[in-house]
C-alpha cells in the first residue's frame, strides 16, 4: 500500500503555480491534448503559471489513447526541453503520456522498451530520480493521478501494454471537480465505466497472499499485489459512489454534486487498483482497443478510429464476473447489491448471473453499445483477440480464476452481444 | 491527503533487513524501550539484520510516554551515531522518539524548540532531508507508523505537546499482527481506545472547508486539515473494526483474528486523523497525562506514574461528544449506531446523549476506570487541567464547536465520574 498525494476541492487547480514555486521549479512542461488545449482547465493552469511567474512550454500533441509513437514524440519534446517539473492537464491519455515523458527524459540513455512491461518490453526497474509531476485529471475515470502506470498502444503488435513503476506515480494530484463540467456525455459515461471496472476487478482480484510467485525481496514485488484489506476499502467505496452518482453525472452535465463525487471516486478506485491490480476486463480490453477497425466513438473529438478505454473494459464485464464468481461468490453478491440488485433471496451459485444481469441493466440504462459486435467485432476476430490477451499476464494472472485460451475465447464470444 | 506507505502481514517484520539493504543502509539505529528489548518483536528485527548483514546499534532507553528530556537523550545518541537509517520497534512512545531523533540528527544546528508546535515551540517548517525510518508498531493504537506527529511531555510546563511535520512521517510501516500477541490486557485496551478516539474525533472534526485561517499557499497549510471525504472513509472503517473486534482482542490474548484487525485499524485511523486531525479528547488529554500524580497503570512495566495515552483520551469522550453533537448530529448518531446503539427511533437532539451512553457502556464493559476521579483528579485540579488545554490550539481549534474556558471546565467536571 503506497503513497498517493492528492488535493481535492473546487478551484484547487488555481494553486498549481504556487505548488511549482514551492518546489522551486523554473522551467515547466505543461502537457495536454489538442481538444483540451482550447478548454478552461488548461486556461486555468496557464493563468496560475503567469500569476506566479512560472516559465513554461506547452506540449498539446498528446494522442487520445496514446501509442508508442505518440509517447516517443512527447519524450523527444521533454528531452529537448530539459524541464524541472511537469504538469499534465487531461484524461488518462495526457497523464500517462506525461509520466512516460518524465521517465525517459530523466533517463536519457534508456531505450524505449527498457521500462515497458515484460514480456513485451524488458520491464527494468527504474533507478534514476524523476522530476516532480503534478496531474490535473479532467476525466473521472482512470485514476492515473494516483497510479504508477502509463498505458499505450504498441502499434507494431496492435496491442496495448504499458509501463508500471512506483517511480512514475505523480507527485501530486489536483482533483478539481470544476473540470468535470466540461466533459461530453460519452466521455463521462466511458470514464465512469473505467472506475466501475477498477473497483470490481480490484475487489475480486486474487488475494495478496495467494499470488505466486511471491518474491522474497520486497523490492521485486510488483505494484499490483492482489486484493487486500486496504484496497478493498477503496474499491467498495468507489463502487458505492458509482452506484449512486454515475447515472446522474451522465444524464445531467450541470449536476456538480454527482460529477464531483465521480471525480473523487476515480481517484479512490485508482488508489485501490493501483495497489491491488485489475484483471480480466482490463487484460481483454487491450486487444479490444488495439485491434479497433473503424469504430468512431461518439463525443470524442479525434480524427482516428477509437474504442475508448472505459468502453473497452466494461463490455466484457458481464461475462468476466460470471466466470470469476465461483471463486468468491459473497464478494460478487455484495457488488451486485451495491449496484442495486435485491440479493436477499439469492443463492450462492447464482452470484455470477446476478452480478452479470445487474451490470447489463446498468449498461443498458446508460445507452452502451450492445456488445463487441456493435463496435465492429465478429466471431472471426476472436482468435486475434485471444492472442492479444495472452501477453497481458501482468494483469490476467491477478484474476481469481486461471484461464485457458479456450476460456478466453468463450468470454469474448459471450461478450459479442449483451442485451 | 497523503496516504502512507505500509506493508501488512504476519511475519513482514522479517523483511526489514532486506528493506534496509535495498535502501543501501550501512549503519542503522534500532530504537525500542527496555521492556520490548526483551521481547520477540525486537529479536525478530535483530535476526533479520544479522541475516542480511546489516550493521546496527541499539538504543533501548525510550521512555514510555516520552518527555523532552527522554527525546533529547535519544537525539544525542542519534547525533553521535551518524546513522543512515532508523528502525523503531515499539508503541507510539518508541516510534515518536525515533522520529524526533531522526529529525534533530538530520538538522544538527537546530535547537530543540525550533520544531516543537507553536505556541510552546517555534513550529519552524522542516527543510533538511531526513534519513529513512521504518516503523514496526507493537501496540494497536497510535497509528504513529502512518503520521507525521511525535508527542512528548514537556516537563517544565507539565503539559504534552509535539512536533508535527510531514517530513517526519515514517518511510515505511511494517504492520505485523504477530507482535500484537505479546500485548498485555491493558495495553491492548488502552491503545484500542486511542484508535476509537482517533476515529471519532477525526470524523467529527471541523470540515476542511470551514477551517480558518485557510492559508493561501498550500505549503503553509497544516497536516491536520479538518475532516474531509477521504479521512471520513478511514475513520468509519476503523470504527467498524473497533466495534467488531476490540472487546474480543482485549479479552482473549490468543484471538489473532481480532488482534490482527485492531492492528490494521490502528493504521487506518492513523491515516484518517493524520490528515483530518483530532480535537477535544486529545487536546484535553495532554494535561491529563502531563499532570499525573501517583496513578500507576496496570500492565505497564514502567517505574514512573503514568496515565496511558489511550486512557487519557477516552475518559473525556462521553462529555466531549455530548458537547459537539449539535454541530453534526447525524454523524454522531451514525457513530453510535456503528458502536452498537439502536438508533432507529432516535431523535436528532438526542444524538449526543445516545453516543455518550454508548461509549460509557463500551468502557464499562472493558473495565475502564470510573472517570478522572478514579485516576487521581478532583475538582480542585480543574483550573490546572483547563490551563494545560489552552495551548493545545493546534487540535482544539479543529473541534466542530468553539469552546470557552468555562466550557472546558464543564467538560472536565463531567468527566470526573462516568458510570
Ligand atoms: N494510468 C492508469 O492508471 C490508467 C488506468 C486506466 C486507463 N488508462 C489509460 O487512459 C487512457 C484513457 O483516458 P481517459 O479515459 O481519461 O480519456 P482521454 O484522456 O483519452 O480523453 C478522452 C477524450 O475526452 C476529452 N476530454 C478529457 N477531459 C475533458 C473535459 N474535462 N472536457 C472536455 N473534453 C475532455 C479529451 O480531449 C479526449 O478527446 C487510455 O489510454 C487508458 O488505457 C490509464
Ligand atoms: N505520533 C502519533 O501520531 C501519536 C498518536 C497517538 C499517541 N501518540 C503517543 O504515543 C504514546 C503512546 O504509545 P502507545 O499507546 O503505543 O504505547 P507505548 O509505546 O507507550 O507502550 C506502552 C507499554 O506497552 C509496552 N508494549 C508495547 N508493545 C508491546 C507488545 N507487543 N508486547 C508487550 N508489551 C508491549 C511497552 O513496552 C510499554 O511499556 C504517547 O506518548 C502518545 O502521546 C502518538
Ligand atoms: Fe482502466
Ligand atoms: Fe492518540
Amino acid at each position: 500500500m503506497a503513497v498517493s498525494n492528492i488535493r481535492y476541492g473546487a478551484g484547487v487547480t488555481k494553486e498549481v503555480g504556487m505548488d511549482l514555486q514551492n518546489m522551486g521549479a523554473k522551467n515547466v512542461c505543461l502537457m495536454t491534448d489538442k481538444n483540451l488545449s482550447q478548454l478552461p482547465p488548461v486556461q486555468t493552469v496557464m493563468d496560475s503559471f503567469v500569476k506566479n511567474g512560472i516559465n513554461f512550454k506547452v506540449y498539446d500533441n498528446v494522442r487520445v489513447e496514446p501509442t508508442d509513437r505518440s509517447f516517443m514524440e512527447a519524450i523527444e519534446f521533454a528531452r529537448r526541453g530539459a524541464f524541472d517539473a511537469y504538469v499534465a492537464v487531461g484524461g488518462g491519455s495526457t497523464i500517462d503520456t506525461c509520466k512516460a515523458a518524465n521517465l525517459y527524459a530523466s533517463s536519457p540513455d534508456s531505450d524505449f522498451l527498457d521500462y515497458v512491461n515484460a514480456p513485451i518490453g524488458k520491464g527494468k526497474p527504474v533507478t534514476a530520480p524523476l522530476k516532480p509531476l503534478i496531474a490535473v485529471p479532467t476525466t473521472s475515470g482512470t485514476g492515473s493521478e494516483t497510479t504508477g502506470v502509463a498505458i499505450f498502444d504498441y502499434e507494431y503488435l496492435k496491442v496495448k501494454t504499458g509501463i508500471a513503476s512506483r517511480a512514475i506515480k505523480p507527485t501530486l494530484g489536483l482533483i478539481d471537480p470544476l473540470h468535470t463540467l466540461h466533459m461530453p456525455e460519452r466521455v463521462i459515461a466511458n470514464s465512469g465505466f473505467d472506475v466501475l471496472c477498477h473497483a470490481l476487478e480490484s475487489y475480486t482480484a486474487l488475494p495478496y497472499h495467494m499470488r505466486s510467485p511471491c518474491p522474497a525481496n520486497p523490492i521485486t514485488r510488483p505494484a499490483y499485489q492482489g486484493s487486500n484489506p486496504i484496497s478493498d476499502i477503496w474499491a467498495v467505496h468507489a463502487l458505492r459512489i458509482v452506484a449512486k452518482y454515475l447515472k446522474r453525472a451522465v444524464r445531467n452535465p450541470d449536476d456538480l454534486e454527482a460529477r464531483s463525487n465521480m471525480h473523487l471516486a476515480s481517484a479512490f478506485a485508482g488508489i485501490g487498483f493501483g495497489n491491488a491490480g485489475v484483471h480480466l476486463c482490463h487484460g481483454m480490453s487491450y486487444p479490444i482497443s488495439g485491434l479497433v477497425k473503424t469504430y468512431k466513438a461518439k463525443d470524442y473529438n479525434v480524427d482516428h478510429p477509437l474504442v475508448p478505454h472505459g468502453l473497452s473494459v466494461v463490455l466484457t464485464s458481464p461475462a468476466v464476473f460470471t466466470f470469476t464468481a465461483q471463486m468468491s461468490p459473497e464478494h460478487h453478491l455484495e457488488m451486485a447489491e451495491i449496484l442495486g440488485a435485491d440479493t436477499r433471496t439469492a443463492r450462492v451459485p447464482d452470484a455470477g448471473p446476478i452480478l452479470a444481469d445487474t451490470l447489463r441493466k446498468f449498461l443498458f440504462d446508460l445507452d452502451v453499445d450492445d456488445g463487441l459486435a456493435a463496435i465492429g467485432y465478429s466471431k472471426a476476430d476472436i482468435p486475434a483477440l485471444v492472442k492479444g490477451t495472452l501477453p497481458q499476464e501482468r494483469v490476467t494472472k491477478l484474476a481469481p480464476r486461471p484461464q485457458s485460451e479456450e476460456d478466453l475465447s468463450v468470454l469474448f464470444e459471450a461478450s459479442m452481444k449483451l442485451y
